[in-house]
Parts: structure tokens; C-alpha cells; sequence
């Protein structure tokens, strides 16, 4: 089983509205909801590919409520007394204009309760997927602390900031930045080998960079890779979400890092052809098999790091 | 006691935002949330001054809960199958974005549920109020069939278009749009006197159309009276809902039009000194009556009109 661990999820909100006019009064013309958070992502797209996840995090009020039944996902989320935030986006004249809520304040109780929680499905765990934001009143170590509770279980950190930061004091298995939350993580003037190198330095055992058109770039004990998508029209919204799942299928399934970063690019890029995040499409993530292959970029092997 | 009725009542959400950005991802600060509508407002302002009052409407899913929950009011909602709508404003650099949700539709049985309901309250009821738009699934003389059963109890209706047009069919006590949804009830070519005249001769016994900072104009059995308030800086949402409060009081209170009008003008200048809609300034209230006077604008009654 795969835990996913989403501790900032939002309701999606979608507002198309004919023209979006500032200053002014927009009428909505249609509203739909959605369960978001990058955890859900990565689990919802585990769950369509047949593979047994666990979906938790933290959810308050009735929007919490919400967010947990329309998962539609096997889900064991912790109650919190604070409101689960939303995000709106309004889909207007061709373009997203996002207004995202801060998530609710965490009480040190809760967080106790959360980590039980997460202790108590860790016997049943083959990987654990830390994805996204930290509410406010978290630790901002409090990834180092859920991958430590994991031990032995490999973790995987889909974070940026502080949170990736002070994530790696843990050793966790893999840590997925893309190139945005890299440079607002180190600087602008990092490039993707230099940031993966720090991240390594500061502890991750591995960095799978995702770099959106571009491809992702992986650096690992076993050596660097590129693996690049045969196409990038469509909604890249959930892409790195995908290219996280496909990860911990490549550390659940023993995958060397070569074919791991193959399955992460292609299933990305199948995410990019589907409407919703959490979403691939599976004949577009067959078919890109087919013709993505992940290059080495170097074939020095760091033994020493492993 | 004085019936209020919001058929289409939203959560008023406010998020402020550093600075609005169409396109990109807005970071919300600060997030707050009241129940909103127009006839809550009238009940709030009502309450507030000691008037006996009962809010009723239509409410469902959480949003509707919290609604009712917050309103701070006597109130008793008739629950439907659908959600309550939220309005977002944005509030950022000076200016307000609002994103207005439609509202859940109903069904005909709901709409039957909230007659009874409406009924069992109108024999303690001294004057009805019927506030703001229809939601999706009423009759467009949903206001008609409500001021119908109301029958001798005198009845204020502050709606426009349809909504408002087919209410005079039912000799409403008083209608009262402001002058913008005078012109988009009749056009924009349509003067104040004009618009008045036209709903009287359609069936409204009084009418009195509210025109910001220009004050209120009335045009009744009685006479034409205009009073202006003696200041326009502040918040003006609400300014109309305490309008038609400052109504029903000379409806229940049985003051002739002037004394009426006065307080209208006094009360929703007071509105405009209160930091949210549905307040009003109590010191700033009374120190307007002590200033405001009724100008008659014509000396002819129109008994034959009563």
C-alpha cells in the first residue's frame, strides 16, 4: 500500500464566467468542486492504475467533510478543528486567474494526532508520498518528522521552501522539486544540476527534477538521467503530481532509476492530455512508453552517496 | 413582528489580496465569511433597533447551515436539496472584484414547502418584506404568490425585473428599486419620476427609489416627497436594505410618507457610516433625523390612487 499524505488540501473550486472584470461584479455562470491537493493527485493516480493506496491528511469543517467524500480514493484523513481552505479559480476570456486560501491553523494536538495516525498505517505501507504545503501552525520540519516515523518505509517529498529544506534532515528517498520551486528554494540563478546537488548534500537520496516541457532530470546514487516528453500541449496541472506517482511505482516495483524516470515522464505527459489533475491518459501513457527512453547524462556512479 | 424573506441568500466570502493579478495565482490573506442577502440585511438593521423580527428564506447544504447559524437572528429557513451560493469579493488594492454565484435551483416542491412555511408565520406578522433576486426553479411571480398570501398584511417589495414587475400584479405596499435597477427594469432612458409612476401604474401602491448620494425620491397615494442624506462617504452596500428597514418602521409604525421617507434617508446614511452591510450607526442615525427633512415635491394627492 501507498500512503499518500496531503496536509494542505483545498476544495477546488472552478468559476467560468464570461469576461472577468476587475472592480466590478461577475456573475458566475457555472461552479464545480473538486477535491484538490498534490497528495490526492499522486493518489488518485496510483488508484486508477491499480494500485492499493491510502490517502491521508488533515481536514476540518464541512468543506473538509467534502473534500474527503468526493476523493473518491480509499481515505483516512484526520479531523482538525480549523476549516479545510479552497482555492478558486475563475476561468474566464481564456485564461485561470487562482485565488488560494490559507489553509486553517494546526494545534500541536493535532499534529500529535496526525503522526498517530500515520504511525498506525505504516506497518501496511510499501511507500510514503509527503506532497505539498504545510498548513500554518505545523513544525516546519514536520516532513523530517513523518519520514522518520517511516524508517525503513522510503519516502518521497513533493515540497518546496522550507518544507523540502527541512525535509531532508530525514534522508527521504526522493525529493521532486520542479525548476520553479528550485529556484524559489535556492535563488534564480541555480541550475537544475547545481539545486539537485545541494539537495543531495543536504540529505535526499535521490532528486527527480521536473522541468516541464523540458523533461525531468533525475540524480541519484546510481547516476543522472533526462527523460523527455514526446509532446507538451494540454494541462500540465497534476503533471508533477503524476511524475510523483510513478516514482514511488518505481520504488515500490524495484525499478532501476533509468526505468523509473521513463514511467515519470510518460505518465506526466499522459496527465498533460487528460482534463483534470489526478487524471492520465492511459493509452497516451502506454503509447509514450514506447517512445521515451531516459538518457543518461553521465555515467560516473556515486557509490559513496547510496 | 416583521416577516423578512431571502428566496436567494448567499455567504458573503471576503478575500483580501495584496494585489489582484488577472492570470496568475493570487495568495489570499485574510478570509472572512457572513451571511449575506438583502432581506437578512433589512432583518439585522430591524433587530438591531428592537424591532421584533423573523428571517425566513431558503437554505441548503453547509453554506446554508452556516448561514442560518450566523446570522445572528431570528430566523427560520425552509431547508432545499441544493447549496447555498457564495458571493467572493475581492478586496484589493482599493477596489472590490465580486464573483457572484447563481443560486441552487429549487424545486417545486421546496417552493411549496416555503409557502406553508411563509403562511404559519403571517398571522404574527405586521408587515413582509421580500428582498433581492429569485433563484433558479421559481416562478417569475413568486413575489406575486407570496404578497397574494399575505392578503391584508402590508408587504415591501426591493427586487428588479422580473422579479420586480411581476410582484405588482399582487398591489404590493411599496416597491423599492434603486435608480440603476430602475433603468435595468425599464431601460435607461427611464427618469426617476417616470420609472415611479409606470410601477404605481402597474400596480404598486408606493414606490420609492433609492438614488445614492442624490437620496430617496417617493411616489405615493399621498404625495412625492425627496430627502437627502446629509452625507455619501463610506460603505454604501446595505445603504438600501436599511432603506426599506427605515420602511417597514413607518409601515408598522403607521407614519405618514414624509416621516417615513425621513427616516429612510437618516437610517441608510447611517448604513453608509457602518462598516458592513446590515449595520447602521445608531449615533449617526439620530444625529441625521435632526437634520434631515422630507422636501415635498408636489402638493396633489392622488386619493383616487389609495
Amino acid at each position: 500500500m501507498i500512503l499518500t499524505v496531503t496536509l494542505n488540501p483545498a476544495l477546488d473550486v472552478t468559476y467560468r464566467v464570461p469576461g472577468l472584470t476587475l472592480d466590478a461584479t461577475n456573475r458566475v455562470a457555472e461552479v464545480s468542486v473538486r477535491a484538490g491537493g498534490k497528495g490526492l493527485n499522486v493518489a488518485r493516480v496510483l488508484h486508477a492504475l491499480g494500485y492499493e493506496v491510502m490517502a491521508l491528511g488533515l481536514a476540518g469543517g464541512p468543506d473538509g467533510d467534502r473534500l474527503v467524500a468526493s476523493a473518491g480514493l480509499p481515505a483516512a484523513f484526520t479531523r482538525v478543528s480549523g476549516e479545510t481552505r479552497r482555492t478558486v479559480a475563475v476561468v474566464a476570456d481564456g485564461g485561470v486567474t487562482m485565488l488560494t486560501e490559507p489553509g486553517p491553523g494546526i494545534t500541536p494536538a493535532e499534529w500529535a494526532a496526525f503522526q498517530a495516525d500515520f504511525a498506525r498505517w505504516l506497518p501496511r505501507a510499501s511507500a510514503v508520498v509527503l506532497s505539498g504545503s504545510l498548513p500554518p501552525g505545523l513544525p516546519a520540519d514536520a516532513y523530517a518528522v513523518l519520514a522518520g516515523l517511516a524508517g525503513g518505509v522510503p519516502t518521497i517529498v513533493d515540497a518546496e521552501g522550507d518544507a523540502l529544506v527541512n525535509a531532508l534532515a530525514a534522508r527521504p528517498h526522493v525529493v521532486k522539486p520542479n525548476v520553479d520551486e528550485l529556484s524559489r528554494t535556492f535563488g534564480a540563478a541555480t541550475s537544475v544540476r547545481d539545486g539537485a546537488l545541494r539537495l543531495r548534500e543536504l540529505g535526499a537520496r535521490a532528486v527527480v527534477v521536473s522541468d516541464g516541457p523540458r523533461g525531468l532530470h533525475a540524480d541519484t546514487p546510481e547516476g543522472r538521467w533526462r527523460a523527455v516528453p514526446p509532446y507538451t500541449e494540454g494541462n500540465p496541472t497534476g503533471a508533477g503530481d503524476a511524475a510523483v506517482a510513478a516514482i514511488a511505482m518505481g520504488v515500490v516495483g524495484r525499478w532501476d532509476w533509468a526505468e523509473t524516470l521513463r514511467h515519470a515522464a510518460a505518465l506526466s505527459a499522459a496527465a498533460v492530455r487528460a482534463p483534470l489533475a489526478g487524471q492520465a491518459d492511459h493509452t497516451a501513457y502506454r503509447d509514450n512508453l514506447a517512445v521515451i527512453a531516459a538518457e543518461p547524462l553521465e555515467f560516473e556512479r556515486e557509490g559513496t552517496q547510496c
